[in-house]
């Protein structure tokens, strides 16, 4: 079977080397003009000429990242089996409609409303009381088209730097750590998920990925797993999925869905008995799901900007290199190293010393730390 | 830094598999005319004409089998590092001199002598006392180019079936069981050996790994720690060096060994922290050695001549499956499954439940279902 990827980055190479042992065979499509994969035939194509070309390769396709033109993917799906579904890409689209569906399905989410002039915004501010984060309803992430308002007269400014004809607004959550679930749905819709990681980022890109989440009560992975089934379910959805989340006082606030492969499952690779990668291709080639039980502990840690001393890391029994073979570029992703052990203590203590050779990475800061 | 291959099976696709993820490209030279590695680049070259071409493309050599010529070996050697290095190649392919370099480093052997006719076969049979086996010097394996001599009067047609002009001549070993020690050697001389493995055969055939080897004692895993360390010092080896044993009595007794990643390591995948395949890379690009501690208790089970039902098998939560993507034919090496377990009496039972979704594999026997 020859899976079409639309996008080729890391997250199509690392589907690639997962589905490669399952006798899968795969073609990227690149609109970037600038892939990264690294393994399998690439067709670049930055003005859409090429989709025939594409769709004639493949058996089935699959994406690895969600900002691509729903109606590419619509287009596809009357060709061939497009998983995830293109509705799930115009949700992720939408902040607007995302929220709107997660509420719909009885997902929490932080108090928000909608506007589309300054005006709008600072109105939404005052009713929702400051601090507020506004976002651009489409577009924009990792940090980008957004304003953070301290007070509903900084509503103008805000309006001005985010640039775009309408806003989410939504009111700061009193959150303890910032968590996410991965979870998977086949073509006959069973599901599985994998525990909750809990998540670091600095400087508005993830770092650092525990898994399983350190103290997580037991209904609080239960609630979360409720709410992504109800998306799954609701889109008919077939890959995996992930959804961002903060832990609060009052549990759970959902954050954003991801329809993809997520930086945050990285940890799989080496710390679950089947990766999220694998896991995506049995499903979006129709077959059973993988277990998702956790294989020990694991720290996830990512080589943003520059790659440190890599032979170094190397010597360490603990440590797993993947690197993506790209050049160096400030904040650029550029691979990631999963660490393994057996008690908290110890990931800590060798997530620490792993860091050290990654001159980039801010210190490590996690639950398990702040407690420490 | 990329890789050259020479040749493009199972083997070189595992490599590059986990050659990927620290940052390695691939370059196959294949000679057979139908290579199946089906990732990276594959030169296709049955008369030795593109020896050139793939000689400029790569920063390093190394290969998958070790019955390619020396001379094609030592030629590439005055130009690119080539690991293992040529002398390794022409040990492993005269059994004679094999033989000779066991005893000279104190490696036991079976008892042996050589034949250049079948009156000397008679009379080394004669000497050692039947059974024996004869086997060429040179080429021939997985059983070809062999012959059992029950008593001294067939050596005759011994000699004649075999029709090489110089045989090998070993007495049979009582062995409890067959086992294989894979060990790597990096750049700097540093050695690292994974536990012992139990192998089973059928028709010639590897069917089943078990690792760790159960019941093996301490004494016994260092025993043959010290006999391919030795090997590896002698041969100033960097990569994969698999040793193949017999575990008999009063210890062990070497069979053969290959300088390559083997079947018998493909536990390894998910079986041990660093995979033999990961840990060749590793070795043959100069970085340190991985961590080959096993991970729990592993059972590899290949898939011969027909795939069975891999559906099925892919439901099993304890089955991890891998697949080369070859078509159907008897005797091929198909794939392979690897099994996980806790405990022995787990792992019997799971690899049972497993096989019986592959109906060429003959019924599941190893030291353990012996006691049991």
């Amino acid at each position: 079977m020859k899976i079409g990827v639309l996008g080729a980055g890391q997250l199509g190479r690392m589907l690639a080397l997962a589905g490669y042992p399952l006798a899968k065979d795969f073609v990227f499509y690149d609109m970037s003009g600038s892939p990264s994969a690294g393994l399998g035939e690439t067709i670049v194509d930055r003005n859409g000429e090429q989709l025939d070309n594409f769709l004639s390769k493949v058996d089935r396709v699959t994406y690895e990242f969600e900002h691509l033109p729903v109606d590419v993917a619509e287009k596809l799906a009357q060709h061939k089996p497009v998983h995830p579904c293109p509705r799930a890409l115009q949700v992720c689209q939408n902040r607007e409609a995302e929220k709107t569906l997660f509420g719909q399905l009885g997902i929490p989410t932080p108090e928000w409303k909608t506007a589309d002039s300054a005006e709008s915004l600072k109105a939404a501010a005052e009713a929702l009381g400051c601090p507020v984060v506004a976002k651009s309803i489409t577009e924009g992430y990792d940090g980008k088209g957004q304003a953070v308002l301290k007070s509903p007269e900084e509503a103008e400014a805000a309006w001005a730097s985010i640039g775009h004809p309408r806003v989410i607004v939504e009111k700061f959550v009193n959150f303890s750590r910032e968590v996410s679930l991965i979870a998977v749905r086949s073509e006959d819709g069973d599901v599985a998920f994998y525990p909750i990681a809990e998540n670091t980022h600095h400087e508005g890109i993830l770092r650092y990925s525990i898994a399983p989440a350190p103290g997580l009560p037991a209904h609080v992975q239960q609630d979360a797993e409720r709410y992504i089934k109800a998306l799954l379910n609701e889109l008919e959805y077939v890959g995996v999925l992930t959804l961002e989340l903060f832990e609060t006082e009052n549990g759970l606030v959902a954050n954003e869905m991801a329809p993809r492969v997520h930086n945050s499952g990285h940890w799989t690779i080496e710390g679950a008995m089947t990766s999220q990668f694998e896991n995506h291709i049995r499903a979006v080639s129709g077959h059973a799901l993988g277990n998702v039980e956790a294989r020990g502990l694991s720290c996830m840690i990512n080589i943003i900007g520059e790659h440190g001393d890599i032979e170094r890391i190397l010597e360490l029994p603990y440590a797993h290199v993947h690197l993506y073979n790209k050049g160096e570029r400030a904040g650029r992703k550029l691979g990631h190293i999963n660490i393994l052990a057996d008690s908290y203590e110890e990931l800590v203590w060798r997530v620490k010393n792993c860091a050290q050779f990654l001159p980039g990475s801010p210190d490590f800061t996690c639950s398990l730390t702040a407690k420490a």
